[in-house]
């Protein structure tokens, strides 16, 4: 059991630091015969990429993935699959002022109290490069469901930034690869291009809203009762750097609702239920209904800033700090097709798991 | 690895249905030679206990606990522990008129759907009943914390019913024990009373939102990247039935927060160091910081109600259904003493992990 | 994770000691519509039960096993399930005695280093009655493989009692079931008859190899490289109380074999692949071949005999142990539909992984 | 949960097949502060490499380990510490005329009737490389129980090759390290040169028995019922390439041993409880009891010879195989380090466990 993995049966584990000579993920327990090699994963770690706009750390990573195991002539092997990615663009005098100081609002500190020992060289393991690895390995899992359930489609956007949301009237699919955001709504991304824009130029950030969904489900992913599809999205989510809070469906909005209200009717068509609304997000009972999975995230501000903020240093000297270096305005920018990697991951791995357990789907209706 | 289980060292697997023999938990690798009896646990299994207004379901359970093994004359052996409930009051005949449908908003169907077989009793495995088994869990996971980590102190309290939030200015800590809401705020139980009333008679229910708080909290608790202590509550919250949300700290709000806004800044004193607010909720790159640990969960509405809805049954035919039987118009404030039972469990759990890996903390601050 | 549970997906936890009011096994992941009721458990239970004959020990247990959830209608429901056996002819006064001293040979000393408390009645968790839970796991295992495999077919038997072997050329199937020692040599049980009421009578012990065997086996069955086959068969084997030592196919002897002779050479037929022997013992590289496989392990003498030993108090008083009670003076001979119900588990959570992660087969011969 | 994984607290997950670019472990849970880099691990892995005499594989490889991850100005910090090791002597050719056929007492049927797919190069994830990624974190467990356990002495050794026994009159430690067989009787060594020298030329060759012994154990590491040493330690020796056989203490002769024989007796000293003997290996009820932990395991001979032995093919045919290549007449002299690996790992991932839920041994004598 390591404490830096995820999944039951596909299974992820992650490694590396920031600015080490490499990071990446073993992913194992991924079926034999997936047709799988480096470009295929390149495609999914290029659009999470820093670098490509004003709006996304300067910092330049290749990100080029390796694949080491795993794989012969194209097709995964049921072995484990181990994926590297070299850090080529660590500049570790950025972060030279802050070893003795902890950042407000970051790991820094805590590292230091549990560990007494922390790599200071951009934030180490708990910088937001070891979403890279997830990323790759997210790669990985899209192969194998989409040999399993080619149905399936994982789509990740970006639904508010700071406190200016989407319109959903407004929701266009193809917006969202069509701004720098994510933002299935053009206006709102043409709102936030100005909005970030100011942010940055103060030196400050602003979080976020990810929403993940996934379309073309299967009903019957998940298990009663700590293995519930639900509860494994909202590990998977809140592992992701900076995220303070998980919804599934209505999410913290299902307080607000009548049982009436909230009780998605179900009728019958030839291609089985279907319901008259979705505030379930596609779970009940932790288990799929085959409706649209709906997954939202809220992903806190950078804390490194140029603001400045008052702190302690390891000597227990209260100083003023202010981070330099190549930070992104709204980090929940790149949490996008991390969230979508870590949705991937989950539905594989329960994908796996009812065919472990139950083989096909039971239970006939109509 | 048990998919009914949680916790990594301190774990608990339930197990039972709502109206089967008995339910229970088995609770392994808890420390040795903490104090333990029924009458212990049974104190938090009478918190949550049906019954007691009318406000929660009028089942009658004694829900008396029995410890059938891990325990010798008063102290736990580090053997496994298993907490056994009786189902004393399962009335099934209340239920037999669902067997056939599916109630909207239930695990009714997704248990179908995966299994082809189903405990229409009660609901079965998805009752909320299972929740006592957790609270029974709980029960044990004090008794080790008392000793390991005694200022330790966890509150759980409901903040919000339906549209209506508390006023925290108004919050009394001992007002939560005073109400039947578990409300830390006397004026916000006042309105609820009336509006629940409201619902109940007109055969609806509501949503919540609860609050559970870790006080006394010690540093260093948690680990990068998946072991993350936020990783575990946000899963351990989200396994509670009826949970669509999970909030840590600042939760949702994080994302219109500026960095500025979000970075608690740190100062130095004595006792170490202290924060000028809590937007992490006592959780920085997953691992505690030493102040309260925060974490709020939105409950649904209870999906069996006597507004009729439109469904369907197994059959596939499309039928209208109204959930006779004794159902809570408000779920969410039996969840409360559950929420508290899950963060006791996941902080024992974390606290042991802790003293795996690490032995004591070992950075000094000063 | 508990550390009393084993398998991966098919889970067992057991619980309860041994003068306890209960010991039982929580079974998790069994497949859903297994036919399963208390009969077809107890079917087993009751050829593990103790007192039978006077080569067993004379405590009258009932082992009534009771399925307190996850069976619905005569079905599992995919859902955990509870066996709960009650301890019924507890004398603790037999134990009395011995709660200050430590047996040599026993786990007294040892719980007693590790956590500073033992229940010493009957030994408590350490006592051979725990495996009375495991034959229940096994019982459930059976009846999920009877659906999923139905040409598996499992059989234990003791092979070695002391020095003496059973004579392979002897081997008789049917004699398992007529001698009260599971041998499958008919002169063999009679001379160990003799031999073991020697012992008894001297209030001596004596150790045994068991060996247990599956036939109808499908290939595939296993994964590299800590997940194999035999990996999860020896770890089954040497977590039941006394055993000491455990082979696959030729074990030890494996150290004397050439690789001329070990190779076991391969033949082509209509139904698949045949092997000219079985030194594999039915596994390659960690997975199952499709011929027998074949486990062996050893089972040490009781400890609690009559003879006198030397020994420490928990004061650290050198003196001398006689222990009374009602002891085996073989525990090999209960250990075989242990050993029988440990591979049957093992069996079952293997088919259900290689189901998750492969689906079926991929490589066909021919 | 990997399938590739071991360890519970500390954990190693390995990857890699022989003939691809590398392999390695991702080691987690490892304490911080301990004093770590690759010298340190390449210590070991020098005495585990192939090609160092005519007695192992003429395979070159220099099996250099880098350290990606987890070791800042030589600490560990707590984080996964991944060990990577490049494949550098592949000759791919030399495996070319065996992708179709299978070696009989190999794995290459069995991958290929679990997965339909199979990396034949030098046997892919099945090849004894494997063991050199064990290796490397067994350097990183020894650094750690070097800081916690600095008494503890891990030392293995070949104790037979065919049917040759050592004399354990003769056992001398020092010689250990004086010969190519890890032979700790020099007698012996002289002689099994001799007969292996015999079966390499004839193109045979033969198998082994390793044992590997841990001094200067604490008492109190293991748990009841399946986290017992014993187990987790007959499950990492069986997972070694070409184990067939785990024996603890008196292991297979337990068997032929009497209650009063095989009851080590205890008595008091100033420094604890000592034994009269050690039948038990060290472990008792599955947890140890300060006395020498003893474990053999049995290493089947190596199935790729030059001898014809009949075989099949992919296709189903009848055909003679005769494996070419470069490989070990005794694989059981390269098993010698990755056993004590597999023990350090083992006996450090216990050591975690009992401080994780014990904190110290609370049971004094005396």
């Amino acid at each position: 059991m390591s404490i830096n993995s995820f999944g039951r049966l596909f299974s992820v584990s992650t490694w590396g630091e920031s600015h080490g000579p490499a990071l990446g993920a073993m992913v194992d327990g991924c079926p034999p015969n997936v047709p799988l090699d480096a470009a295929m994963i390149q495609h999914w770690l290029d659009r999470r990429k820093p670098g490509q706009n004003k709006f996304t750390t300067q910092r330049q990573e290749a990100d080029q993935v390796e694949i080491l195991s795993g794989v012969y002539e194209g097709l995964t092997t049921g072995t484990p699959i181990q994926l590297l990615i070299r850090n080529t663009d660590q500049r570790s005098k950025d972060y030279s002022g802050i070893a003795e100081k902890f950042r407000p609002g970051h790991a820094d500190i805590t590292y230091w109290q549990k560990y007494g020992i922390r790599d200071p060289r951009g934030g180490g393991r708990s910088s937001a490069r070891e979403t890279a690895a997830r990323v790759a390995a997210g790669g990985v899992a899209r192969q194998a469901l989409k040999m399993l359930v080619p149905e399936l489609r994982i789509t990740g956007a970006m639904v508010q930034m700071g406190p200016h949301r989407i319109d959903r009237n407004n929701w266009d699919r193809d917006q969202i690869e069509a701004n720098p955001f994510w933002a299935p709504d053009a206006k709102a991304a043409a709102m936030w291009e100005g909005y970030l824009d100011g942010l940055r130029k103060s030196g400050n950030s602003i979080g976020a809203v990810v929403e993940v969904m996934a379309e073309g489900m299967p009903a019957g992913l998940g298990a009663p009762v700590y293995a519930k599809l639900d509860v494994d999205l909202a590990a998977a989510m809140m592992s992701i750097n900076a995220v303070k809070a998980v919804e599934i469906g209505a999410g913290m909005m299902a307080a607000e609702l009548t049982g009436e209200e909230n009780a998605d009717e179900i009728f019958m068509t030839e291609a089985g239920p279907v319901y008259s609304s979705n505030h379930a997000g596609g779970i009940l009972g932790g288990i799929s209904t085959g409706q649209d999975v709906i997954c939202r995230f809220a992903v806190k501000p950078t804390s490194s800033i140029l603001k400045p903020r008052r702190t302690i240093t390891k000597a227990g000297e209260e100083v003023e700090i202010v981070t330099k270096g190549r930070h992104d305005p709204c980090v929940g920018i790149r949490a996008v097709p991390v969230g979508e990697a870590m949705m991937a991951c989950t539905l594989l791995d329960h994908v796996l798991l009812h065919r472990g357990q139950v083989g096909e789907n039971q239970g006939r209706i109509g």
